[in-house]
């Protein structure tokens, strides 16, 4: 079996470098991945998997910082100029840019997902000519989005997976469901297909990162420690004066602002786990001689388990409440991310280890990695378990030239090989799962 | 006449000094002039005035800043022990310590009121010996209230002036009203007494301070400028908790008072005129390793006009009440002080310089200062003159020992023989007036 | 003499109508108006002025809130390309936009100055139907720039001025010395004309404004109460980190703004006067997840004097100094605008005021009308008042479509009229104020 | 053995309940346990230890948070009033109150240390009927110092197991070491013994605490997770103004302070354990119109580890230096108690748990705990496993009448025999665990 593995992804290399070239080129950020999630569609579809898509598979009112009506108009407009698949479109219009791919063996057997995350970061990619996605002119093309955390790869390999499955078919048994996921960074994406019942049915799960820090050739079987989080977009609306002439007529959006600032970072330490808040960004004010009408912050808040999250959160309210009518101002709250933390289900990893054993260019497996941030494949893993099934997050090592989130971040395009191997693997060998 | 009021005024100056003294012996703080108010009492009855005490003269509802039924009681008692006038005690029990005396010659004429204030302050008294009273051996015995603003010598200045009317009582016509006021520090007692209607019929009203950085024998007919002001008592009330162990599970008290601080002073300015806001004390919180459960401050606001320092109140509220919310605490604001502006009448400037002119050892009468602070007088004044008549607030010179509201303050009683010509003459000579 | 000068003014009507709409199209903000000034030089050129351009009466390190080198450089050939006079551009060139025309009559007598300033605001002009440039084809071409101050009319009236006063010259005595300011936007030109001596010989000097809330066919002739101001661009530098997976190596530039953003609003009101102080601005942080590594504000500073404004200002550099160190931040602060209080003559009063009366349209004189907000003209006005002469700054009531610094600011044209006959006979009777 | 241990126990515990008493009647805190440490060394010589006492085993320099001279005196004198032992006292006077005997078998063996701590808190005992030290007649007669964390207990433990292991001598070998160590709330006193070198020969450890939730009958063997912590008292000086009358003049303190709250309680949370931070108590300004010229912190800092609490501690200072800057006042900061966290031996918790099995009223035995707060005894575990030994900290359960720090606190003295048995144990078969 491993043989056939190796040796079906060693003949797909060219394709899959294509394939992720092309999604960096033309990376789409998170709800307007329209090219991409058509060109899956249209890809799964050949291969014969049977297509789910759009709201079907997202559900509408469970997305989070879904962009403006006129933003998705025109980023539509121009995916389809840079050759979306216009069977597909219709169904992503909006954004509702998931894509699920469903093989069915026929044969009795568990469902196992896969999932891949295909959006692109807010992020103007370096034009610097020692940066290889520059020189191969492969560079994104679309102004302030980048593939600078490996999604395009996920989505590449995510392709080269259902290709190799599809050719498998016959060592398969049960169902196989590859799930495409928009608008991971910011952690809005998963929620809602989870919410639209993608993962109901699944009973084996797997997802995954590339890079993380972990040299090429290193493969985690699960990672965990993923700290809950909840991503808030605030608008403090006060009243602009004369700051010289009638400084009393203001209501001072950026008085409240600055105070929230503080009063947020001052949330007591919960003695139950690690808890986190940052207010990242804040544009507040029109002109220095302005009273400043209003104040716009980005926050987040995190948890090591969902209740410690959820007590940052409260609290986080509760400031921002009172900070706006400290200065007479109203406030706005939008709740734009939020993804749980989940561990990977213990009974998995020895099984992941196996699998990733039998790779050729896998030389270290580690059981379990403790990472940070925050993921919301978490959602999806909660999910699986919570119904039952064995669900895990894996991490394939890579060789990056420069951290996630940089404007210079690339990968070495070898590890997509690895990770494909892997996947099938834990999906050709699912007999052996039942009988440990 | 002049002469006549000199040679009277020089006869009673030992009375003088020994009741001034008396009273700074016994120096009694707001609310509780227990002693000071019962010896006025029967001294004015003693010389044939009509007299109004107690809940006739002190509204009890717009009383401010009394102080808790247990140390009245407590402070009653004090002042028996002190040799407090029993027939007039019952009627200034718990905190009604206004008097009021009144001459009526029977003779048509304006009805002219004078007002002193009585009370002393929260001060411990200087026990150096280079301290007068200290050496003269009339230190205040009362631990923590002193006269260190010269209402000891207010009020010997108000027994003189009523001594000497009644004296005269020949000379003049109409009425005099003579006010003796409790709790002007913090301006808590002014108020009260203006709603009792004690000036309601007052067309001609005098009320003036001693000392005020002015060189003895300086006489000031009309002192403006004081600030509106509104006093507050502010309580957050939040929970306490183990700082180490459950941070979580408090509500800090003190976030919420030094985000109400901070916020406090920066409510902006205002462009008709200035304003004024202070958190003079701060006290929170009860252990170290406690998170604070309660805090409390002392907050005053002030305005160039009584609209600006109700713009000030306003938004101190409002960010009282928000700093609550944010942490999840309770506010409570108590109103223990308030006083208005309020400017003397111009056309009594003249009138009043005319008298002081004829003092012998004034040597120098000023028509207009621009005063600072707040004085609760200016109720009285704002209450004459929006009835119609004439109000002015004047200032007598006077040798300081130390600043006002130092432990070491002391005066040079000779300023008290200048004041109470002064007022004497605009008594008796108010008639010139109605000529003017 | 006042009916010349009238039909002198009458026949120059449509020529200033065409020179202010020319400069509104080509509207050129602070230090940039490479086109304004050039035109300005060859039009006094051309009727017969000595010409100071350039670093001459532009001191290089006096001048405040230059914009970088790059945006100078890009401006110049946009000036080039619409159409600046390429003899005077290259005194221009740097950001030295200063001219000054000289008109010696070669009699005795003082030295008359008049200035004007030439900047448009950082605002994007309104393209509405309802705004009459845009309906009439002269609304700015320069994006992000607009008159909407009424400083194209200023200009305007300047050259009218010019134009009008040599026409007159037989009529004149002394020197008369026209100065068309840069950047009084911010208040940032005036200073480094007065430090290049430009005023140091000026014995009379006369500047205004048009609008200001008066209606058209009125004048004041002396606006006074403008505040001392001073304007500064603060950023702090911190250290990025990832606020989930490394809190604790962020330096949070953020952080360190909002505190001084509540700390700067709680300077302590000043007892001599008005102060102020606004952040107007204030951009913090680059992402959600990211611990801010930098912030940037808009401050400003004012005074009912120029020591009221400096101790706002000291206060103000004390607490951006404090908050940088809280944080572990570097604080930067660049004074980019600054400006004095300064009030007119009250001996020039009078003298305006008959020859405003002159003035056909003109229905309507004030004497003194107090201002608000802040004018570098004040550094002019001072420099001749400290040399014993006399200086005034008047104000042209003008219609206007919306208020000043309005995206639909406009005025109506009439008021240019009425200032240069009012100017011109400020200029052509001066030898009546030698007899007063 | 442990019948032996069982029945000396029994047999003193009618003297064990008086020591506890009488300590808990004359309750003495921190530095100036003059009457208990006397009594102790008193009778430790009685039973023929070795003493050391005062600056031989308290440095000086090291000790913190020790009270003014003045209060020393007094409570020295105080001490001699309750009849403090005379011989001792000029050892212990000015608060050097650390007590050390020792007992050298001369045979061959390690030196085993146990430490008690003796001192009381700043608690106003219950006067109430139903707290039974009021009932009983042994409640604190010395004001505002009360033993509510039960090292009244403590030491008569230390006391018992001294004269027990006296008297079982033979049965013992090398050298034992009883400390008897002051100021331990506040975690003030331990640091002082330690770099007295009190603990550098000892090779087994051993202390620990009663109650702590536990109830009677169980022991924990190793207490871990205590926080490492630093307590710091801030004072800031500014200027105290008029806060109606010269606002400018003042340099607020109170804001100072109000700053450096908020922004100390914003200090970033650290990714590799826990952090906390803690203002309990501001004291600030003197009287509502005079802007603060002082204000007073009481401040701790805690961290998972010593290297987290050193963070804490350092961004700390950095942030109230700042604030004193922005305001333009003094700040001074003072380290007025320290400990770090260390765990108990891993392989001395085997040990422990057989001894404690063998004691008749212990029914339950927990090998590790984790604890809550901090403790400064942490220091002497911590140096002798750095010379190489071995160090735990126990608990002892026991009935609470109420929580720890109450002032109705109070203990079943069964506990005690339990304790004295447990330690004993400890002593008297350290030859088994050489043989581990």
């Amino acid at each position: 079996m491993k043989q056939q593995v190796a040796d079906a992804v060693k003949s797909m290399i060219p394709e899959l470098v294509a394939w992720r070239r092309d999604f960096h080129q033309f990376a789409e950020s998170g709800w307007v991945e329209f090219r991409t999630a058509s060109k899956v569609a249209a890809l799964l579809k050949e291969w014969g998997y049977d297509i789910r898509i759009g709201h079907e598979v997202v559900k509408a009112e469970a997305r989070m910082g879904v962009p403006h009506a006129a933003f998705l108009a025109e980023q539509e407009k121009r995916a389809i100029e840079q050759g979306a698949e216009a069977e597909w479109l219709p169904y992503l219009s909006g954004g509702f840019t998931g894509v699920v791919g469903i093989l069915d063996t026929g044969k009795p057997g568990p469902t196992i997902g896969f999932r891949f995350d295909m959006d692109a970061l807010d992020i103007q990619e370096s034009m610097e000519d020692d940066h290889l996605p520059k020189a191969g002119g492969y560079a994104s093309i679309n102004a302030g989005m980048m593939h600078a955390c490996g999604h395009d790869a996920h989505t590449a390999i995510g392709l080269g997976l259902a290709k190799l499955l599809m050719e498998q078919k016959d060592q398969l048994s049960g169902r196989i469901k590859i799930v495409f996921q928009p608008a991971e960074e910011g952690v809005r994406g998963a929620k809602a297909m989870v919410e639209a019942g993608v993962l109901d049915d699944v009973e084996l799960f797997f997802s995954g990162h590339i890079g993380c820090d972990i040299p090429l050739g290193e493969v985690v079987c699960g990672a965990n420690g993923y700290l809950a989080t909840t991503k808030l977009d605030v608008t403090f609306k006060g009243y602009a004066a004369h700051a010289g002439g009638s400084p009393e007529e203001g209501k001072n959006a950026l008085l409240a602002a600055a105070s929230a600032v503080l009063n947020l970072h001052s949330i007591p330490r919960h003695s139950k786990g690690a808890s986190r808040i940052n207010v990242g960004v804040l544009h507040g004010g029109s002109g220095r001689n302005v009273v400043p009408g209003s104040a716009f912050l980005k926050v987040e808040t995190r948890g090591a388990t969902s209740e410690i999250n959820e007590y940052m959160l409260e609290r986080a309210v509760q400031i921002i409440k009172g900070a706006a009518i400290m200065h007479e101002a109203q406030e706005q709250i939008e709740i734009v991310g939020m993804a749980n933390n989940c561990d990977s289900s213990e009974a998995l990893i020895p099984y992941i280890r196996a699998q990733a054993e039998q790779v050729a260019d896998v030389h270290a497996v580690h059981d379990i990695v403790e990472a940070g941030g925050s993921e919301d494949a978490t959602y999806m893993l909660q999910r699986v378990q919570d119904n039952g099934g064995l669900a895990s997050y894996l991490m394939f090592g890579t060789t990056l030239a420069a951290g996630h989130h940089n404007e210079k971040f690339d990968i070495d395009e070898k590890v997509m090989a690895i990770a494909i191997q892997t996947y099938a693997l834990c999906a050709l060998n699912a007999g052996d799962l039942a009988k440990r």
